[in-house]
């Protein structure tokens, strides 16, 4: 069965019904696609560090803080928190005593529940759990019909779509693609309008300001209820620091938002190894501990307890042409090693995604996305983003990498439940059945458990290849084309009290009315 | 630098000289190609079974052994060899008692090397190594002129030279593809002919009956000498055993040849999950080690302490279309913990490989490719045989995908290094020199290690979108058609003694003249 036929013949199964226009609504109201509950891994983390590995850079890192510290930029209330708190302000630098930062840490929880408008969609973040979300800023998106463009809301909301038709993720994410025909500084609006009402999938808010930020609460305070955004996580956002340890006050004037009103954020460095990291895994890994324990031990000072994610987004660089790699394994390595390191702070952990840095989504795509997806998953990655559609080095979300890269998630899920050695996955009775030389297809072991043995792509060719040359010997984009196609087709938005939803088109309205078009 | 330029610039360096006949051949019997050593693991193996698991499918395995039995078809000599060391033998049915296999096992060597004719290209197989050698097997190949066709002797010559070119590939291979137009009794000579003359890296010998493999220990008497063979592994060979439980007579009669001549053997099960074995991981991991500890035990009644390889082919199948699929989460499950169970036995492992079941080494050959190299890497697995070229299933060998494949295999030398915690990788200097809101490029130990600190690609696509738009927008399997070319018009044979050349090529006319073809 396709996504799209699951998705139609959805939860509640009621496909194929027809009557007046009470009853289309009726129906399109019942319609829900299925979504696979986040990733509970079962299989153990994959170290790469040993104990005097480890304990190196965690030393280092604080040398760092303390010696060489960071930078607080335009936000004297920053720096006040930071000298109240014990830290040494010269300037703009702060410089962080051995252990203060990992002590302020320790206040931010280990998981989280981020809410989804549709209770069943709520995730854990931490833990043992994995969620996945799609790809994170691409100012271009690419098809195979219209070729390589600008993003508009079009394409964002045609991406939130397919986000939500994708059985194997489990958020929304955030800005799937920069909708660059709407105003900088109104496009947040549109970008949260199409996430709350074309899916009920967890989302993030705006960081590109503090006001930005404000309204996304505030927008969330409509979808949710004032108290329930009071109480509860329904966002969890991407703060950047601008490596090498640097905090400028727009992403942090984002951070103190959403920490104030116990909005999670990821606090991630942005690192092409090489040129805001040294070329060493160790050494980077050293610098992005560094940054992320003052990151959050900052969060900490807004709002102790506020939750948090450690990001850790590094990639390598190619050194003849400068250009970022993507899939590498100095990635990979950076990835398992942070994992082991969040892991001893006791915090969620987002790392990996499908990168590469391909221009198409052809086999370079393929392998590069395959390595970064599979090292997320076996370096403990709590938070995926980017797990979908990320092409050209993140510069293009592509609809055909959305769907082939969607259908690679649900081989992690199948891949993290690990081993069953119950006496049903044991076996025996059908290797007693069999015997020397037979064969296990009719078998009564295997006619009992061969529909959910074998996870099976929802894209992929595996015909004979005659049928498939007959079929017009169609390549995995080719493929992933018609399945864009079909999704799209057969789409429905989830249902939505009417009233919050004119109430969430009125206050979009209302601010786009308040303030004049502003293209920078 | 392409493997091209570092194949003619190569070890001695003497590209682009010019002169007469003596001065050329001179030139080009010092031209070497550049081949990476064997990967020595500097990473842990990724385990998926608890000590329950283990526990579980171990004692499982007795019992099939003990219970089941195995079958030796045509094969009195080993239902003999069996009953003399106590087992349980009924018709060709051979009932195991519980420990015995295992027992015999232990005069196998945990490690042994197999020794090139160029002795700085000797594998040590075993322990914490990779030992990367090429698809094995396909009737077909395909190139992007060309398309799918079958493949001839002139194909396997050029896929041999692909492989002695490709500076990631430690081994030449065995059936890179069958040469269909050679006849099947004679084709084996060709084949060899081929890896011991266009290469200087180890080679696999015949299977395919018992006297093909008598020839390919003669032909290697010629080529190392016959001393030399006598006291030395020059082959390693893949005996599949029919599962369910199945020894054959035909393939146990090569790998009688190779035991007593003391040449290594792979000994593979080669299943496809559902048809072959149970649908579930855990039986499938029983059958497996049952199937293996039998094999291996034989080995050691034909010749105690002859060196072999304990393999695992295993894949699962697309229910809907019976059809093997490649890449799966499965497949890795069973690649992971088949791997912990050989590391127990104390015996080398085969497995994983650049599987897919795309038709074309499009994105879909990159996911399921990637996945299943990564696998084999993290899974501690010590030679991969199909570790480049395989398409379709293994119907087809790819001209493109032996390059892209043996790219990635790069990757994994680098992945395999783990993190450097030395001084040097630590870049302590690095980060006090740029400090906050700097950058590394110009920093002195960006400038001392730049040059070693990142893998690269010598295929994949690095350069802006216009640069890539400009040169004609190529995707991976153009770049690899254009790398494909120059290796073959760059390819210089390996120098080798021309009287052992002659004695080989006399020896090889002689055979085939002493037997009429035969196609069956």
């Amino acid at each position: 069965m396709t996504d799209a036929a699951e998705a139609t013949a959805g939860r509640t199964g009621r496909r194929g019904r027809s009557g007046g226009g009470a009853a289309r609504r009726a129906e399109r109201s019942a319609v829900s696609v299925e979504t696979a509950r986040y990733i509970a891994r079962n299989i153990p983390d994959f170290e790469v560090l040993d104990a005097a590995a480890l304990e190196v850079i965690e030393t280092n890192a604080e040398t760092v803080l303390e010696e060489i510290g960071v930078v607080f930029s335009d936000n004297p209330e920053a720096l006040e928190l930071w000298r109240q708190a014990g830290a040494n302000v010269t300037g703009d630098r702060v410089r962080i005593p051995r252990g203060l930062a990992r002590k302020l840490c320790a206040t931010a929880p280990a998981r989280f529940t981020q809410h989804a408008r549709n209770p069943e969609r709520n995730v854990e973040i931490g833990g043992r759990n994995l969620v996945l979300a799609p790809v994170y800023g691409p100012p271009f998106v690419r098809d195979a019909s219209g070729g390589r463009r600008y993003a508009t809301i079009e394409d964002f909301r045609n991406f939130v779509k397919l986000g939500y038709m994708s059985r194997w993720l489990h958020h929304s994410g955030g800005t799937v693609c920069e909708p660059t025909d709407v105003a900088v500084n109104k496009r947040h609006l549109d970008m949260l309008l199409a996430h709350m009402t074309l899916s009920d999938k967890p989302f993030m808010g705006s960081v590109t300001a503090p006001e930005r930020a404000r309204d996304s609460v505030e927008m969330c305070e409509i979808l949710f209820g004032k108290d329930f955004v009071a109480e509860n996580t329904v966002m969890t956002s991407l703060i950047n620091i601008n490596s090498p340890l640097t905090f400028d006050g727009i992403m942090m004037g984002a951070l103190e938002v959403y920490a104030r009103a116990n909005q999670a954020c990821i606090i991630s460095p942005f690192i092409v190894g090489g040129a805001m990291a040294p070329v060493t895994v160790a050494g980077t890994l050293t610098q992005v501990l560094a940054e992320v324990l003052a990151g959050v031990a900052y969060s900490q000072l807004v709002r102790e307890g506020a939750p948090v994610i450690v990001g850790a987004f590094v990639t390598s660089i190619d050194m003849n042409s400068g250009a970022p790699t993507f899939g590498t394994p100095e990635a990979s390595l950076i990835t398992y090693g942070m994992g082991q390191i969040v892991r001893r702070l006791g915090l969620p952990y987002r790392s990996a995604g499908g990168f590469c840095g391909s221009k198409l989504p052809d086999a370079q795509a393929g392998y590069e996305s395959a390595n970064s997806l599979q090292t997320g998953l076996m370096a403990g990655v709590n938070f995926m983003l980017h797990a979908c559609g990320w092409l050209e080095g993140g510069l293009v979300a592509s609809y055909e990498k959305f769907v082939m890269d969607a259908d690679q998630l649900g081989a992690l899920h199948q891949l993290a439940g690990g081993v069953d050695a119950s006496t049903t996955g044991q076996a025996m009775d059908a290797i007693r059945e069999v015997g020397p030389g037979g064969h296990y297809l009719g078998c009564a072991h295997t006619q009992e458990n061969f529909k959910t043995a074998f996870w099976r792509s929802g894209l992929f060719d595996y015909k004979p290849f005659e049928t498939w040359a007959e079929e017009g010997g169609r390549d995995t984009e080719a493929l992933a084309r018609a399945k864009v196609a079909t999704l799209l087709e057969t789409y429905r938005q989830p249902p939505l009290d009417p009233e919050i939803a004119q109430r969430l088109t009125d206050y979009v309205e209302a601010k786009k009315a308040s303030m004049p078009d502003s293209f920078s």
